[in-house]
């Protein structure tokens, strides 16, 4: 295999409307060829190798039986649409996945009519797809929409809100289940026993029991008694009453790698289906490629790596991660006191409780995707004497904002937050950046909100929080490595509130929150080489503000800048307010902030990214010395 | 019956602990008084008052036959725990409900033992309970957490979430489904369906039956065959499959209201449970109020009424409310164009869509407590051309957080965001507050954030978001009347991002986002009287800003003022923001901002809770004569 491997048959196909020329029998080799170039693609860029290559029959079957782009296919999460993106004409760029200004690795409505949903965040395909099914349906518009939704996707509350009403569908919502029993970490919860047991109860249904099945076409009956026998009768043959229940057509389990399967099966949905369908598909993560066959968890996404061994180009060493920093703190403290535990959303490995996992397999909770039950089980947890930190990335807190506020602030329940991912995030994209806790934790009453520094920082801030019982209290940390700073010996409890004077000058003050210090402290020599006299502060806190600090630079300097990896109405906004409510900026303080801009940034490399973001030493600078420049526009008005 | 009762068995009984001395065939004289006393008490307070009065002998029998508060007794929602306040030592203070300075409408954590964990927001309690089951589990404590959960907060993905993660709290988990099938609204989607198969298909479990059922305490059978086998047993016999599926014990379903069949089914299981166990109780809402049983809707939340007759207090004549002027612009767009469709979650008549429901049957979507699917539905009706207004509570939009970032801001989609209550809103209390919603919604890219000034205003927004398919937008009202204004006989469309000057000035302005522009121009002929020449502008939108009038005006003006319905991080925010981007801060302006303070207010009189919050003209005043006093802190320092 090269990096280019042979596809004579995917060489034709640049849309689907050309894959749909192809006959049945010629769809096995363009699958396998299509799985070779999702490889050899990925192999180059790095992203999620295992969720596409799980569904690259899916991906032609569905193309092949419907009529996308007018039929809405919608993939829930979107990192396993690399195989798809291939197939709707955009297979020129599929070298660019993830690479500033390249393709994005999620789907994205701006770069495709075959992507009608931009996804990312796990769970919204099936409330999307009754958006676009209901509205053809008001609209006397034809088209049908497809969501196909991993099992682990299914563990998520609004996923079940959107079965919930599914009924109002009809025949014009298809619901694919993706169940490879493996979404980035094992699956958790009843409903994954359940489908376990709907797997494991019956072989595949063979193609004459599907034909049987299917053509019983069935209007829902009219009457509970006979509603109820059929149900159970159903569930007996075919299980999936739980979806029935909810008003779905189940059909299922089938093979998801069988094409002689999934094409009938999928063209019978199509044309005979009397209300919405559930269509339980059975795939493997990785399937094809034997070494990401073997490690689901290691190829869900990947580095660059190499085609024929496997091998994943490595991190070049360096300071550990934050992700790390943060789970060794915490198992440091979990050693030091019985009532800290943890609890991830289905991401132990990504926040890294999976080390903690193995420490204390007793005093973490993996809750599956279900970010709200999370916080209130945490909140709950608090209020019963525990000391729980919930640990989920900024971007998914938002999946759980109300939980914080009503369940967490309002009680002033001292639940810790570990938040990563904090700030800009790289290849991910704008969807996974942290871009707005700071603004949506801080304007909280009772909540603390600290960012760290650097890795010593945050091991100082997981002992903040699990000392602090006085109520709710976040941290955050951004995804990547340290600075390299030593860590310390013995965390220390900062105190609530204070920030500290990293370096002290005269003319010129920076209050940084989290690590735009390095940034910070480079603008300040420079500012320093051109005679400015430059002091920088570590905030620490974005709430409770340190007033006393604040206060002292501000009314000691001429131009006070902050600087924050967040968006409009965190620190900044903090501190002007601050400074407004007592005054400080009456009298020719210049003060300015620095934070994310008001758009949603496509990905890049995290530097890259902060420097278009006007987030780094040379934006400082540039601030200062125009702040310094500015020609007093409102006075002249006044004057 | 009268204002106070004769209640001779209650009078005995302050605490739980008194209740359980009696004989269990005083209960039902008992849950007579209670009921008595509960109508009385909310025929004084007003109040939620049909949620309380189905679960006056479930109340009874939960206190009778667990140990609270050692066993966690946690009501969804909480506005059923008027009978449970009488019992646990509140019924001294029962008639204070609501008020300033009294009873919570809910359960609260600061106001009783009793109350392990507040609520106000729905579907929180079965995750709630779950973590005090686990921190039991953890700390080797014994107790229970038993949740009590209506039939429609069942609908809310994060109950789905608790309970697919319900299994590892064993059998110290009781969840009591208190199935009323009338939440507020009539109930929407597929559990509800089932809800009503599973009770329409049987008669309620004889005595005998039950003790037959439960008499088995099957552990968990090891091997799928038998698992399967014995389930759909059960699932013949007793239903409840989809709860089994999630990992429940299911009981039920038994009535309610017949306390000889909940004592011992609830002693039961108490003391026999192998897991986690749903007990479905079926019960009347209102029961034993012949107005309330007829009209379950109405007394969902009442006025202070007239015990004998039902007649409720009505409202003094006067403006027409927000929420109703709304509805009907919004049923006024509608006629005018095909696409505009609605949404509410569950709230059809708190929303005023009830009246949309009647003139467009066919148009509005009611997804039942899934605030999360709606805004993502509403986001896939936009991408296929509908305009759809997502009619959420400000507070409760909370819950859609981040489908409002991702699935509607990220893709720039043109959701119509209609937020009532937003501001303080009463005898609700901060639970319902709509304070952050400009902070959280004005932080995001792409998004319009308009506040309406007054109903004719009001009627301008919405026009404004139906002609708007740029993208997301949103109009924030507050709870309770208009000013009385007339309102316009065609709308407008307002330009995006344009404020307007209400009132001409030359020393102090006034910017002012929402209501809060009656108590600006209250403060302005106050200030004028003093001799200061006050300019008040209706700034309109929180985002994008007036940048032209904003500068005009701080340019212009020696003292400004910002002022909201909102907490830090909002409009104030931005409009320092701005002015320190344009350097217009520097140079002796005194720019001020009034917002919510800084903690969760109680319930009060809303024109009290804004004077507490110093958001009226009092306070304008004071900032303002405050600011031109100040003595340049900043400059003698630096001096």
């Amino acid at each position: 295999m090269t990096d280019r491997p042979e596809t004579p048959l995917l060489d034709q196909v640049v849309w689907p409307a050309d894959l749909r020329k192809l006959k049945p029998e010629q769809l096995r080799q363009l699958a396998d060829e299509l799985r070779a170039e999702t490889i050899a693609a990925v192999g180059v860029t790095g992203g999620h190798l295992g969720s596409g290559l799980g569904v690259v029959e899916l991906t032609a079957a569905i193309h092949y039986v419907f009529d996308t782009p007018d039929d809405k296919l919608i993939w829930d999460v979107g990192h396993q649409c690399y195989p798809h993106k291939i197939l709707t004409g955009r297979r020129d760029r599929i070298r660019t996945l993830r690479q500033g200004g390249g393709l994005s690795g999620f789907t994205k409505r701006a770069e495709s009519d075959y992507d009608p949903f931009g996804a990312a965040h796990s769970s919204t395909s099936i409330s999307a797809a009754l958006g676009f099914a209901i509205a053809n349906k008001m609209q006397d518009k034809p088209g049908k929409a497809i969501a196909v939704i991993g099992d682990g996707a299914m563990s998520a509350g609004m996923a079940y809100e959107a079965m919930n009403n599914a009924r109002d569908a009809g025949n014009r919502l298809v619901v694919i289940l993706n169940d490879n029993d493996m979404s980035i970490a094992p699956p958790v919860g009843g409903l994954s026993a359940y489908l376990a047991r709907l797997v494991s109860s019956r072989e595949f249904l063979g193609l004459r029991d599907l034909a049987k099945k299917l053509a019983r076409k069935l209007p829902r009956p009219l009457h509970n008694a006979a509603r109820k026998t059929d149900e159970f009768a159903r569930g007996m043959a075919m299980g999936g009453t739980l979806f029935e229940e909810l008003g779905f057509y189940y059909v299922g389990p089938i093979d998801g790698h069988n094409l002689d399967q999934l094409i009938p099966v999928l063209e019978n949905v199509r044309d005979a289906a009397q209300g919405p369908c559930l269509v339980h598909v059975v795939t493997q993560k990785g399937k094809g490629y034997a070494p990401a066959e073997a490690a689901a968890d290691k190829y869900h996404g990947v580095q660059k790596f190499d085609v024929i061994t496997g091998t994943q180009d490595k991190a070049p060493p360096g300071p550990p991660s934050y992700t790390n920093v943060f789970a060794q703190a915490l198992i440091a403290e979990a050693q030091r006191d019985p009532a800290v535990c943890a609890i991830t959303a289905a991401m132990p490995s990504g926040t890294g409780l999976d080390k903690f996992q193995v420490a204390f397999p007793d005093r973490i909770f993996d809750v599956g995707i279900a970010e709200q039950h999370a916080v209130t089980f945490a909140a709950g947890l608090a209020a019963q004497g525990m000391r729980p930190f919930c640990a989920i990335y900024s971007t998914f807190l938002q999946r759980a904002y109300d939980q914080v506020v009503h369940d967490v602030a309002i009680q002033n329940l001292p639940v810790r937050f570990a938040i990563d991912r904090a700030g800009l995030v790289g290849a991910d994209g704008s969807t996974h950046a942290g871009s707005f806790d700071v603004t949506y934790l801080a304007t909280l009453p009772n909540m603390v909100v600290m960012a760290a520094a650097d890795e010593a920082e945050l091991v100082h801030m997981v002992h903040t929080c699990a000392i602090h019982d006085g109520g709710p209290i976040a941290v955050r940390y951004p995804r990547g490595n340290g600075t390299g700073i030593a860590l310390p010996e013995q965390p220390q409890a900062l105190e609530i509130g204070k920030g500290r004077i990293v370096r002290e000058g005269r003319q010129v003050a920076i209050l940084s929150l989290g690590t735009r210090l390095e940034e910070a402290l480079k603008a300040a020599d420079a500012l320093e080489a051109k005679g400015l006299s430059t002091t920088v502060a570590d905030l620490r806190f974005a709430k409770p503000l340190d007033e006393a600090l604040i206060r002292k630079l501000l009314a000691t300097h001429d131009v006070a800048v902050t600087i924050e990896e967040g968006a409009v109405g965190g620190l900044g906004a903090h501190v002007l307010t601050l400074a407004s409510d007592l005054g400080l900026i009456d009298n020719g303080l210049k003060l300015r902030t620095l934070r994310l801009p008001d758009l949603f940034q496509d990905q890049d490399k995290p530097e890259k990214q902060y420097a278009m973001a006007r987030l780094d030493a040379d934006a400082i600078i540039d601030t200062v010395l125009t702040a310094l420049r500015h020609n007093n526009v409102g006075a002249e008005a006044r004057a």
